[in-house]
């Protein structure tokens, strides 16, 4: 049988589709369409004017399109629910529903990953994509997603029964973007600033919410110039997930890292500030072979 | 010598005069119009303005005006500049400067407290004013200062080396409004949902980042409703607070909050958790306290 099929990754910010054929990504459409930055969206419109460049090619092999991101939670298309951990990684593939839509080929939006817990609560959207990818790709002992909500995973033996939810990439945005901190400085992040914040949030602790406010009144004393604040507080937040996250997950001694090449960079730095080398890995290469895997339970 | 003067707490959010005579309030005009809410402000014309009841008993007695708050600081009127810390407590109620301005009346403005180490940077401007009435009122071990930076400070044989402060309050209210965590969910803090994050949040230790996303994860799964999020998220940041704070004041054993008191309210709460009970200052009348050292200082 020819695979064909078209994978989405359709999230807070952006969509981005691939068109897969013969297991290789041929072509890609990406678009600033993500489900925060639409106001009433019709989805199903959304999806059919996106893909129209791919409509004959569709039509003619009646190409199935599987989604994944937030566009299955309760703000997108459809909610498409969570898979209740504990789950064998065999069984995260399978977490698909089938939606109508205007197209006439057959859609899925992958359901995400929960833990519920009376003591604790986790979800997870899109990652387990990446998560089913990247397990494919690299044999490590816990799977590392930085991000606006990072995500921190540990499969044992087989099995997903756990994983843990930082806020870094959110908390960076509003405090650079809404908080007294950001007020008047530059948005980029220089590698000196970084660094520095990095060794105050590696040594942080349960300090970090006090810590932040160096980045005023080191500024207002003229110890940090205006253009360090960015990167200091990048450091400070990357430092501080990745100290506290190796504590929980002491157990594992080897580390993936699926983040695009900058922001990886930035993560294998605050890990090697604690001694430890990482895999990175491409995360559009983790998405495909994620995708790829969820494609071959529906259809082999 | 009748002690005739006006007192002025102008901050990033209000602006609150006092007119005092014999040491009393006697008038206080309160307008919104706090340092942040302005664009391109005249502050010479906006005092002027903001005191136009008081204009005639101004000019006939020549009373003398005591500003203190953000107006002070590189984005106010003036910038008052810091008193280096440590310093006894006698000497933080000199720390004013004369400003010239379209009223005939002196006007003074009180310089900020900041620590200026290689290793540690603080300020504080407008909370010093409070601290100096709050310790004629008692004579507790610590001062907390809850607020949008709260601000923690333990006098040691009449000094002041050092203080601490959180980011609690600016991390509410940007997380409630800016982030996921607060998007459509009521503003609300419902005693119900501050008392589980209360409690959540004296046990996060460290974790305290990873621990917000609760407020999302939780309502998605149905285990918090959207009416709780607000006051567990409010009890998660100051139950943190508090309780990292008490880790690091390990050495005080009375602690004296000064708040408005719904807010101390809810401190309290958080140092009953840990099982320390507090007394609670009216932010007014330590305020008052605190300008009157001041102007006894400059015109006794």
């Amino acid at each position: 049988m020819t695979i064909k099929f078209i994978a989405i990754d359709w999230g807070s910010t952006n969509f981005r589709a691939y068109r897969v054929e013969e297991g290789q990504n041929t072509d890609v459409i990406t678009l600033p369409i993500g489900i925060t930055q639409l106001k009433h969206p019709n989805f199903d419109q959304l999806l059919s004017d996106a893909l129209s460049p791919w409509h004959t090619w569709i039509e003619i092999f009646q190409v199935p399109i599987i989604l994944a991101g937030m566009i299955g939670s309760d703000r997108g298309w459809v909610d498409s629910g969570y898979q209740m951990l504990p789950q064998p990684i065999s069984a995260i593939k399978r977490g698909c529903i089938q939606i109508k839509s205007s197209l006439s080929t057959p859609i899925y939006v992958h359901s995400g990953l929960a833990i519920n817990t009376l003591n604790f609560t986790n979800v997870m959207r899109g990652e387990e994509v990446q998560l089913l990818g990247a397990i494919s790709l690299t044999n490590d002992d816990c799977y590392v997603f930085p991000g606006t909500h990072s995500k921190w995973i540990e499969p044992i033996d087989g099995q997903i029964t756990s994983f843990n939810t930082i806020m870094t990439g959110e908390l960076y945005y509003i405090l650079m973007q809404h908080s007294l901190l950001g007020q008047s400085v530059p948005k980029a992040v220089l590698p000196e600033g970084f660094a520095l914040g990095l060794k105050e949030g590696t040594l942080a602790g349960s300090d970090i919410i006090s810590k932040l406010f160096i980045a005023r009144s080191a500024r207002v004393l003229h110890q940090m110039p205006a253009e360090m604040v960015a990167g200091w507080l990048s450091g400070l937040l990357i430092g501080h997930e990745v100290a506290t996250q190796l504590t929980h997950f002491k157990n594992a001694s080897s580390f993936s890292i699926i983040a695009a090449p900058a922001l990886a960079k930035l993560y294998q730095q605050a890990f090697q500030l604690n001694h430890i080398e990482t895999t990175a890995i491409d995360p559009e290469q983790g998405i495909l072979y994620g995708f790829r895997s969820i494609y071959d339970e529906l259809y082999s």
